[in-house]
């Protein structure tokens, strides 16, 4: 028996620029669908639920729509919140006093994880349910996708922010280091390299939590490229290890979260601590770091196209898949169409297989040296990030000396 | 008598995403005067100078200058370098022996101060030289000018930067501390208000070098907001002060430049530094802070149209000032013609006049309040920055409780 009644939906975890591009592709599905009545979205995901804080999606114009489709950061407001059971138990008294019939949750595995325990809770509560998860997140980490809707315009601005860098450091030099986003998949800090024009141009050296990092080794890396080329541009991952799996960062930070994430972002201290330690242990004196910070999800107009495109076609999918079924929940995943052009195509796949656990970068893409990617990883990523800004350089005929 | 010989070209100081507008509207303007021989590029402006580090200009295509021109940072390469006594008698024989005729130096107050020192000494020796600033500063600190090339465009990427924050906060909301370039002049900091679009959108409080910063005053601003709105955003100058004068963040900086100023940007130190404060003074827990960084005067692909054209101007103005007199030296400033519309004209005036000393925020520009911008400011940067985003939000229609 289709389902009939209303729909509930909501954003969670970190924002990115297009999360509200699946939002609205939702929302604008919804609305050709007769079996939706209703389509309320709740404030701060969870949260939202909870506290039955929702707002009527019906009353925004078609214009105000597009506009937030192309507004970075989750318009519904986002939480960082997994369900406990006796909130479970309070989120299905709310679904069923609103007749909610369609579930939505756009997020990353932790929001997977929630929505694959409401979908579990439903099941046992033999409430009928129609519960899809729907990608987002700038890590790229999710499993079962080839990439996720939020990473390709993460990619597109890292890449950007790091050509910008590089001119800068030809232009001043010395070591510049900066810290991108990413807490155990080095995808968007991989990312970086998109931004070599030149064989000279940075970022030198590329640290991934994929792989255990030294700072002995570190030092003598960054040593040795400034020795060669007079500067060195560095991108490290937030979420750097040691060989224990102990990230660099946690020595500063003690805030964690309810899914157990310990808070990487949001402060320069593992940058400046790599800053001190190139200065302490080499005799380089201009040392610089930044950390890119929240720009790197959040930053407006600078959209990949084809990210955009495909945020929005996961969030329409979602509401197909979830009135027509045959299916009652899971996620839309999307996958590459095998070949030298870039081409996807979207697949449902079950909750539990996306939900909870991450992805890592594999090791073809990682370079034997630990401290770089591979042009199978830039081959991968192009597409995802779209065109770039036009670099020019002088030729730079030398004068001879008189 | 007019000036005969060859030319010399140089950039110093921070970089800024136009300042190769300003190298490529001197080149393609001195190509046009049969009065300029040969056009040198001295790399790394003073430093390739002393070094007799030149290349030939003149072998450059007009398209690969057009890209140059669209490419962040000094593309001849930059220096922080004031010549001494003894390095401007060398500069003048080098000078002497390359028949340099023209100097033309791209920078801020420090670099018109060192074209004001080479100026004087060529007066000195009696050697006949054409010597031109032009103008170039994010920090939109130069006196004599109404706004300086490079602060456009970097204001338009602060403004960005906050728009995205500040949605990036309305979903995930807390406190967060935004770490601005700015020595001594507030305006790039101010120049985040421009993000504000909603009425409770951020920029909540703005901290400029112009006024005293107190720790307990900032600490109850931010208290204030986040009581009234659930989450407040701050932006603040690198350069904030307390009232006497000494720089906050001085207490982690010893590095000093040739010219006498401090490192205060590549460090996350001040703003972790302010969140730490927020966290100690207050019950908020979610603190961040982002330092903005570099990406501020090197992010490609974004600059300010206005700003863009200006700066070609300026470049082409100095050299046409340079050839065709009547003065032998100076600086082109910008002038903003009053009236409704944004419109300007270009002045030479001498380079004494721009050359070390810096102008701050006028008072008219700076809330009653000391942690605020006004409505004359905004109204003074918007035509600078240019067209930012559009930005959309939900109505909102709440959904009765059941």
């Amino acid at each position: 028996m289709p389902a009939k009644g209303n729909m509930l939906i909501g954003q969670s975890g970190g924002p990115t620029v297009v999360i509200n591009q699946s939002l609205v592709g939702a929302i604008l599905q919804a609305k050709q669908m007769k079996d939706i009545g209703a389509i309320y979205g709740t404030l701060h995901g969870m949260k939202g639920i909870l506290e039955e804080n929702f707002i009527n999606l019906r009353k925004e114009s078609r214009a105000e729509l597009e506009k937030i489709a192309n507004t970075p950061a989750s318009a519904l407001g986002s939480a960082r919140k997994k369900p406990t059971d006796e909130e479970c138990t309070r989120v299905f008294e709310i679904l069923k006093k609103y007749n909610i019939r369609f579930f939505f949750y756009i997020g990353g595995n932790d929001s997977a994880e929630s929505t694959h325990i409401i979908n579990e809770k439903a099941k046992a509560f033999s409430y009928d349910l129609r519960c899809y998860h729907i990608p987002k997140t700038i890590d790229n980490d999710l499993r079962e996708n080839d990439h996720t809707p939020g990473f390709g315009s993460a990619a597109r601005f890292v890449a950007c922010a790091s050509m910008g860098d590089n001119l800068d450091s030809r232009a001043l030099p010395g070591v510049k280091i900066n810290v991108i986003m990413g807490r155990h998949a080095g995808f968007l800090t991989a990312a970086t390299a998109l931004a070599r024009v030149y064989p000279d141009d940075g970022p030198h050296l590329v640290y991934l939590p994929e792989r255990p990092f030294s700072m002995e080794k570190f030092a003598a890396d960054v040593e040795a490229v400034y020795k060669k080329l007079g500067r060195c541009v560095v991108a490290v991952s937030e979420g750097i290890a040691d060989e224990n799996g102990v990230a660099i960062a946690t020595k500063f930070s003690k805030e964690v979260d309810s899914h157990g994430n310990v808070q990487l972002s949001g402060t320069g201290a593992l940058g400046d601590l790599l800053a001190t330690e190139i200065k302490n242990r080499t005799t380089i004196t201009r040392v610089r770091a930044d950390t890119f910070g929240y720009l790197q999800r959040s930053f407006p107009g600078l959209a990949s196209p084809v990210d955009a495109k495909e945020a929005r076609t996961v969030g329409m999918l979602a509401v197909k898949a979830a009135v027509k079924g045959p299916e009652a929940s899971g996620s839309i995943a999307i996958r590459r169409k095998p070949g030298t052009k870039y081409a996807v195509f979207f697949e449902r796949v079950p909750l539990a297989s996306v939900a909870k656990e991450t992805r890592h970068m594999p090791d073809e893409f990682i370079a034997k040296s630990n401290n770089d990617v591979t042009e199978a990883f830039l081959r991968y990523a192009r597409p995802l990030a779209g065109k770039l800004p036009v670099i020019g350089r002088f030729k730079a005929v030398k004068v001879a000396r008189k």
